[in-house]
C-alpha cells in the first residue's frame, strides 16, 4: 500500500505538471481516481479516515454558525436561528445527495453547457459501488451546507421559516453546485470553465482559477447570496432611524457567539486541510497557515477597532478571526506562513471597514456581518492567491503563480474573473430566488411577529423560558 | 502492511461467509483478533487511530446529552443535570473498567449460563499486554456511558443525586453489559445467545440478531431503563392536573439544547462509523447513511409537528434528528442511502407520536423524550434491519437479509426476538433496581426541594447566579 | 510503508535503551527525525494525520477554558473572558511561531547557556522544507497557548485587557518556551538540562526528568504564573471582608462551565495521547489511563466535598475532573490503569484542599481555581511519576523507575528537581513580568470599572443584552 495514493490525487511534489496541478484543488482531482483508476493508486484507507474525520469537523461548524448567529442577535429569535441551522443542514443533506452532488461533480453536459453543469451521479447512481464516493459525498455535503447556512445570519430575525427552508433548498440543490461545477466539477470530460482558464497551456497568460478550499466557491457564494437576501428582505424594524442613522441592536449572548467562533476555527482545520481529501504530509502546513491567518485576522480586527472605534470591540475581533479563516481558504495550500499572516491581517482590517460600510453607508442590515466575513473576505482571499501563491517556495514547483513571487499578473486576472463570476451568478440567482419567494409565498414575517420575536411566532416557544428578558424594539 | 487487517475484523467484501459475517457487529468480531491472532492480521495502527478518535467523538456526546437535557428542563435544575452527566460518566468509566467490560466481553460462562454472561477480562486482566485492548476498552466505555446517561433525561428534575449515582453504577456495571454480552459478547466460546440465533447455519430460518452499532444494545436498553425509572419515580410536581391533563413545562435554554443536538450528531459519526473498530473504506458509507437518516428524521418530525400540531416545533425537530440517528444505528452498515432515509423518516414521525402518547395517553413524565427517542426509535431501527438490510446491494454479499430485499422474514423475527429480550431485561431489571432504591435509600427529593430546584438543594448553588429567573411550580 | 516509523520516534517496546527512552517525552524525540533522518524512518503520513487531529482537539480546549472561566465568574465580565481566551491564542500563535518555537526546540545555545535555551528554528527558518515540521509546530503551538490561557482564569474580572495581552505574549514568547527547552527542547546538541539529569548514564541515581505530556511543562508553569499574577494583581473587590473572611462570588453560568469541562476532557485525549506525535498502538493505553484518572479525580473531589463541605459541590467535582487530567498528564505513558486511578484520586482530594487553602488561608483570590488545578495538581502528577512509573509492567522495559515498582528514589528526586525548577522559574519570572507591567502601563482596571464589569468598560458591550441581571459588588 502506498501511503497517499497516486500523483493526481495527492499534493504533488515534483514533475513537469507540478505548477498546473498545484492549482487544482485536490477536492477536484480526487474524484477521477475512484471513477477511473481502479485498483492501483486509489485513495488509501488513511485517505478515507482523514477525509471522513475532516468532514465531521466541518459538520461541527454548523454548531458554530448556529452559536455565532444566535449569540449576535436577540434572545427572542434564538430558537428560530437554531432551527434554521438545523433544518438547512437536514434539507441540504437530502437535496445535495439527490441533486446537488450530480450537478456539481457529475459528467459535464455536452454541447454549449459543457463546462457549466454536471449531469450524472445523482444520488450516487453509478458510483455507489466504490466506498470512496461516500466519503467524498459527505465531505462535499458539509461544504454545501456551509454555503447555505451563511445566508441565515444575514437575514436573521425577520424571515419566515418556511420560506427560509425553501430558498435554502434552492441553494444546496442548484445555486451552489452550479458554481461549484465551474471551479471544482466537470470531472469526466474536461473540467469546469473556470478551472480550464488558460486551456491547459502552461504558457498561457491566464492560469486556471485557484480556490483550494473554497474562499469563493463556498464563502463568497454564500456571502453574495446573503447580500441579495438582505437587500430583498430589507432591514429589521428599528435598525435605522427615519433619517437613516443605523442603530446598534446588540446580541443577546456573546459568550455563545464566542464559543461558536472557537467551534468554527476548530472545524476550519478540517475544512482547509481536509480539502486535500488525502492523508498527505502537507495537511500540517495547511493547518498552520490557516491558524496563522486566523490569528492575524483577529489581531488586526481588534487593533483596527481599538484605534478607529476606540474600543476593543468583541464582535469585531470575533469576526476578524473568521475573516482570516475565510481569507486563507483559497490559498491555504499554496501560501507561506508569512503570506498567510499578510492575508489574515488584511482580512481583519477589511472586515471592520466592510461591516461599517454595509451598516452605515450602504444601509444593508446584516445582523452578524455575514456579507463582510464571507462575501468580501472570500473575494479578498481569492484575489490574494494571485498575489501570494508561492508554489515554488513551499512545494518545490518550477514557478510560483503569485505576483509577489514572480508569477506575473495572469493568476490574479484569473482570480478576478472567478470572483466576478461568483458575484454575478450568486447575487443574480439570489435576487431572482428571493424576489420570486417574496412575490409568491412571502419572505418576511409580519411586523407584529417580528416585534414579538420569531420564536413564539414560528415555533410556539421561548428560547429562555423563565428568564426575565427585556425585548428591544 | 495490509490496510485493514484480516477478514474477520474488517467489513468483508467477498467469500462464502459474507452474509453471516456481515451481520456480526464488527465491535464484536474485532476482539478475537488481539486475543488470538498475534502478529499477522491484528489491528493496524490505522485501526487504532480511527477507533480512538471515534471513541473521543462518542465521549463528546456526553456534553451533547448534558446540553440537551439541561436545555429542555428548568433553570433551577441545570447544575444537577450537568453533575449527573459528569458523574455518571466518571463512575461508569471506573465501573465498566473494573467489572462491566469483563461481564460483556469476557469468556462466556460455562454450563447453563453459557452465552448469557462473560466471566473474564475484569480490569483488563490477562489482556493488558496487548495495546489494542485499551483502545477497544475506551470505545466500549463511552458506549456503556451512553446507555447509562440516557436515563438521566427521563428522571430529570426530581431524583436524588446520590440515588442517581447508585443506579447509574448498577447500569454500567451490570444491566448494560449483561445484555451486551448476549448480542456482542461471548468472544471466547461461541458468542452470546442472540448473536447465535440460527445456530451458525446459513440455511436456518432465524438469522443472528443484527445490531451493528447499538440501536438496541445501547439505545433501547437505555430507553427501557428510562421508562422503568420514570414509572417508579413518578411525574414532576405540576406536570399533570388533578384530572390528568398534561401541562407543558418549557425548557429554559433551547439554544443550549440545540447545540447539544449538534454535538450528538457529530459524535454519532464516531458511534456508528467507529463501530467498525477498523479504518476501513466502508466507514464513509456508514457515515453517509447515518447523516441521511438524521436529516430525514429531523425533516419528518418537523413536518409531522407542523401538520399535526400546527407549529414548527423546535423540540420535535431536534428530537427528530436524534430519532433518525438512533434508528439508523442498528443498520448503518447494512442499509442503502434510500433505506436509511426511509428509516429516518419513519423514526421522525414515530418520535412525535410516541412523545405525545407517553405524555398525554400513558401519562409518563419524560421531560426530554428519552424513552421515545432511545427506546421506541431504537426498537424501530432494530426491527428495520429485518426490512431494509441490503447486504447484496451494498457489499456484494450473496443475499440480503432484509424482507424488502428478498431476505424473507427470518431476520425480522430474529430482530423482534432481540427487541423483546432487550425490553424484558432492561425494563425488568430497571424496575427491580429502581424499586429497591426507592424502598431503601429513597429515589426522589422532597417536594420542597423539587419546587425550589435541585441545584440549591443538592449542590448548594444556582446555575445562573445573578439572573432574574421566574421559577415555575 | 512501516506503520509507525523508526524506533526513536515511536514508543519503544524492546531494546537496551528502553528504560531511558521511555522517559523521554516523544514530543521531544520526534523532532530529530525530520531534522536528521531523511528518508527512512521519518514520520509516516499516519503520524501526521494523528498528530494533526490531536492538535485540533487540543485547540478546542481553548473553547473549554473560555467556557469554564466565564461560567465560574460573573456575567458582567463574560465578554472580557471570551476575548482574553480568543486573543491570547491569537497573539500566542503568532508569537510562538516567530519566537517561542525556536527558543524551545531550536539548537541549544553553546557555552554556559547550553541546555538552557534554543537558538534556531525561528519562524521555522531552515525547517520549512519538511512537512512534518508544520504539524509539529501546530501541536506545540496549542500547548503553548494552553499554558498562557491558564493565567486568564486566576486574574479574571479585574485585569486590564491591554496589559493581559502584553503579558500573555510574554508567556508564549519567553517564559513558557524557556522552561520547555529545559525539559523537552535542545534537540540538536544534547538536550535540555532537566532531560539530561543523570548524564545519560542508566546507572546514575538521578534519572532524566519525566513529563510525558506536560503536567509541569504546561500546567504547573501556567499555574505558577497564575499564582504570581493573582498575588500581584490582588483579590477582587468584595472577595474578602475587612477582617479577611472570604466571601463566595458565585459563577453566573454553571452549565457553560460544565460544557467547558467536557470540552477540556475531550481535548485532553489529544493532549496526552497526541504527545506521542506518532500513530502508535500505545495511544489507546494513554487515552484509557487519562480517562480513568479524570474519572477518579471527579469522584474523589465530589466525595471530599460531600464529606467535608456537606454538599455535592459542582465546582469541586468539575475541578476534580480537571485535577485528575492534569495529574495524569506527566505519567500518562508510563503508569498502569490502577496507578492512574490512584493519581487521579489523590488529585481530586488535593484540589479541594488546595482551593480552600488558597481561598481561606492564603487569601489569594483565584476565581476559577486555576492555581490549584494546574499548579498544585501539575506538581503532584509530576512527582507521582517518581512513585507510579511502571515501565517494566506496561511496556516490557527492563526496570521501572517508580518507587512503588521497585525503581528506588532516583526518579522521584529528579521529578522534585523539575517541579522546583518550574516553580522558581515560572513564579519568579511571572512576578517580575507582572510587577513590571503594574508599575508601567498598569495591571488593574479602576474600581469603578471593576464594579461595573469589564465588558462594558473594556469592550463597550454587555455579554447578555436584554437579560435582567443583578450585579454583585
Amino acid at each position: 500500500m502506498k501511503s497517499s495514493g497516486g500523483t493526481r490525487r495527492s499534493l504533488p511534489r515534483s514533475g513537469a505538471m507540478r505548477t498546473v496541478v498545484l492549482l487544482l484543488p485536490c477536492a477536484l482531482v480526487a474524484l477521477p481516481v475512484w471513477a477511473q483508476d481502479e485498483g492501483a493508486g486509489g485513495p488509501s484507507t488513511l485517505d478515507v479516515v482523514w477525509t471522513l474525520i475532516a468532514a465531521c469537523m466541518v459538520f461541527l461548524m454548523q454548531a458554530g454558525f448556529a452559536a455565532v448567529e444566535a449569540g449576535f442577535t436577540r434572545a427572542k429569535n434564538a430558537v428560530n436561528i437554531m432551527m434554521k441551522n438545523l433544518m438547512d443542514f437536514s434539507v441540504g443533506s437530502l437535496g445535495f445527495f439527490l441533486v446537488g452532488f450530480g450537478l456539481m461533480f457529475g459528467a459535464s453536459a455536452s454541447g454549449p453547457l459543457s463546462g457549466w453543469i454536471g449531469t450524472s451521479g445523482f444520488a450516487l447512481s453509478g458510483l455507489g459501488e466504490d466506498p470512496w464516493s461516500y466519503t467524498f459525498l459527505l465531505f462535499q455535503t458539509v461544504f454545501a451546507a456551509t454555503a447555505a447556512t451563511i445566508v441565515s445570519g444575514a437575514v436573521a430575525e425577520r424571515v419566515k421559516f418556511g420560506s427560509y427552508l425553501l430558498y435554502s433548498a434552492g441553494i444546496t440543490i442548484l445555486i451552489y453546485p452550479v458554481f461549484g461545477s465551474w471551479a471544482w466539477g466537470g470531472l469526466f470530460n474536461g473540467g469546469g470553465w473556470l478551472e480550464s482558464l488558460g486551456g491547459g497551456n502552461e504558457d498561457a497568460f491566464l492560469k486556471p482559477f485557484a480556490d483550494f478550499a473554497g474562499s469563493t466557491v463556498v464563502h463568497s457564494v454564500g456571502g453574495w447570496l446573503a447580500l441579495a437576501a438582505a437587500i430583498v428582505v430589507g432591514p429589521r424594524i428599528g435598525k435605522y432611524t427615519q433619517s437613516g442613522t443605523p442603530l446598534a441592536i446588540p446580541g443577546h449572548n456573546i459568550p455563545l457567539a464566542a464559543i461558536g467562533v472557537f467551534l468554527l476555527w476548530f472545524g476550519w482545520f478540517g475544512f482547509n486541510a481536509g480539502s486535500t481529501t488525502a492523508g498527505v504530509p502537507e495537511i500540517g502546513r495547511i493547518a498552520v497557515v490557516t491558524n496563522l491567518s486566523a490569528a492575524a485576522g483577529a489581531a488586526a480586527a481588534l487593533a483596527t477597532s481599538w484605534v478607529w472605534l476606540k474600543s476593543a470591540d468583541a464582535s469585531m475581533a470575533l469576526n476578524g478571526a473568521l475573516a482570516g479563516l475565510v481569507g486563507i481558504t483559497a490559498g491555504c495550500a499554496t501560501t507561506t506562513p508569512f503570506g498567510a499572516m499578510a492575508i489574515g491581517l488584511v482580512a481583519g482590517v477589511l472586515v471592520v471597514v466592510s461591516v461599517i460600510a454595509f451598516d452605515a453607508v450602504l444601509k444593508i442590515d446584516d445582523p452578524v456581518g455575514a456579507i463582510s466575513v464571507h462575501g468580501v473576505c472570500g473575494a479578498w482571499g481569492t484575489l490574494a492567491c494571485g498575489l501570494f501563491n508561492a508554489e515554488a517556495v513551499i512545494a518545490g514547483a518550477d514557478a510560483s503563480t503569485g505576483l509577489f513571487y514572480g508569477g506575473g499578473l495572469g493568476q490574479f486576472v484569473s482570480q478576478a474573473i472567478g470572483v466576478a463570476a461568483a458575484f454575478l451568478w450568486a447575487f443574480g440567482a439570489g435576487l431572482a430566488l428571493f424576489w420570486t419567494i417574496k412575490k409568491t409565498v412571502g419572505l418576511r414575517v409580519s411586523p407584529m411577529e417580528e416585534r414579538r420575536g420569531l420564536d413564539v411566532g414560528e415555533h410556539g416557544m421561548e428560547g429562555y423560558s423563565g428568564f426575565q428578558i427585556f425585548t428591544t424594539q
